[in-house]
């Protein structure tokens, strides 16, 4: 995969029925010119998120392809799951890899929306870079009231969408486009079974409460039934997994309980492991190219 | 790089001279058909880790250039350093990477010996899995005694050279010649100076002396006068880098030091640096497909 590419990151909500998740994710692999990089589900969070990535075209073609795929496949009627979403398909966003910049994904992003509503019915927000007003560049923000507070929301011009009918789609709700930088998606799961610990510990670390820049974070209930913080690590570059896991730890303790494990969900850039492994034993000066792998691959 | 590599990674007794450290790196990038990796100086051990890789008939000609390199500019008798070392070129390792069997590495390393006997009158020990007697596997069994005892060792008929007279270059001593599995060169200083607490430390952690599998170490003073233990790491999937850090640490704690930090000589595999993120971060179920530079580079 030379020159141009980009990544996408859709999240659906569908965590549970495998052949459901599989027919969506085939909806990336029947599209020419792009590579289906992974796809994981979360039973407890009834939610996948699927990673593919291409040169713009193609993968502005298989983000549709997913998106009507999904809308024909899942019903939010009948959704039950631990993480906050929107729609049948939550939120699509693009990441300019490379040869992209940021404008090219975020054009990627108006034109996909305008595509979903025009063919799908499916009215559409626009967050992050590719956010029309300031108050939707969050996430949490245009999420917030869920599936189930959406028609309510959506009656409140402040709420209209940015594309499409200010009325929910029947069975697929709405969905969320943007573009932004990568992100890793990482799940700290405590020893216990008190998500209300999980909660105190998410406020406490999320930059939004006043915690530790680029952390979005929320406390859930995981697969196994322990608490979990589920966060977003926006800039890893300031804030790395290692120092997210250390916080996380830290507030755990002062509440009495402990980490069993952590669980990075799809894709990592290399750069954010080797810098776990720098922190935790101290590494001095190591540089990317001492990784024998990166002058094979070549 | 595809179809067959291998990996050489010698060992000369030169770190403090940039300029004659470039003049033997530069055999290498002379050489047709290999790649130079990395080239690592230690001032305190003044020594030179320099890492190559490429098809075979290259990766050995390559390492004929640097020895013929590095016994023309480097004379033993005015080296002073503080880690062990027999001769001009302390050691040359082939270490099979892809599409090539440890026998044919073995070969590579026989042949590389008789030439270097042949052609530049240093005589020639076989180490590791190209030994030819079972007390020379080990590198410190045939490294004890060092240059300066080297004219005593070799009049003993049992530490006679594989190839070549038993008197020791004039200016280059010996060289020991090999094969081998990957291994991570792995220092770890310590806040304090006290040489004897890594020497401590370096027993207790090393196989030999009863410690951990896989580990070769020794106490030695850093570039930065801090005390070392100096590690060898031969079977990372046993013994992590984590894993060594943690036992270092512990180590180190009962003897009342410190760690201070530590670093990676040469080229690592990324495995052990997942692993060692896996460890630190307690992750679960965590794939290297899901580092996203290993779909880009492919």
């Amino acid at each position: 995969m030379g020159g141009q590419i980009v990544e996408c990151v859709p999240n659906v909500s569908e965590g549970r029925r495998s052949e459901v998740v599989d027919a969506i994710a085939d909806a990336v692999r029947r599209t020419e010119g792009v590579r289906l990089l992974n796809v994981q589900s979360d039973a407890s969070h009834n939610r996948s998120v699927i990673t593919f990535a291409g040169p713009p075209a193609a993968a502005a073609e298989a983000a549709f392809a997913l998106c009507a795929r999904a809308v024909a496949l899942v019903d939010m009627n009948e959704h039950r799951g631990e993480h906050p979403r929107l729609g049948a398909v939550d939120v699509v966003p693009f990441v300019p890899i490379a040869g992209v910049t940021m404008e090219e994904a975020v054009g990627l992003a108006l034109a996909l929306g305008a595509r979903i509503w025009e063919v799908l019915r499916l009215p559409v927000y626009f967050y992050a870079q590719a956010a029309r007003r300031p108050e939707r560049v969050r996430l949490p923000d245009i999420r917030r009231g869920e599936y189930e507070g959406l028609r309510a929301k959506m009656a409140d011009p402040a709420w209209a969408p940015d594309v499409g009918a200010a009325t929910p789609h029947p069975t697929a709700g709405a969905v969320v486009v943007g573009a932004r930088r990568p992100l890793i998606a990482y799940n700290i799961n405590l020893t216990t079974a008190d998500v209300g610990v999980a909660k105190k510990i998410a406020r406490a670390v999320r930059e939004s409460s006043g915690g530790l820049v680029g952390i979005q974070a929320m406390g859930v209930a995981s697969a196994g039934g322990q608490a979990q913080i589920s966060m977003n690590l926006l800039d890893v570059a300031t804030t790395s997994m290692a120092t997210a896991f250390e916080a996380v730890r830290r507030e755990a303790q002062r509440l009495g309980a402990e980490i069993a494990e952590s669980e990075i969900v799809g894709l990592v850039p290399l750069d954010a492991l080797v810098d776990v492994a720098r922190a935790s034993l101290r590494l001095r000066s190591f540089e990317r190219a001492q990784i024998l792998e990166t002058h094979l691959m070549e």
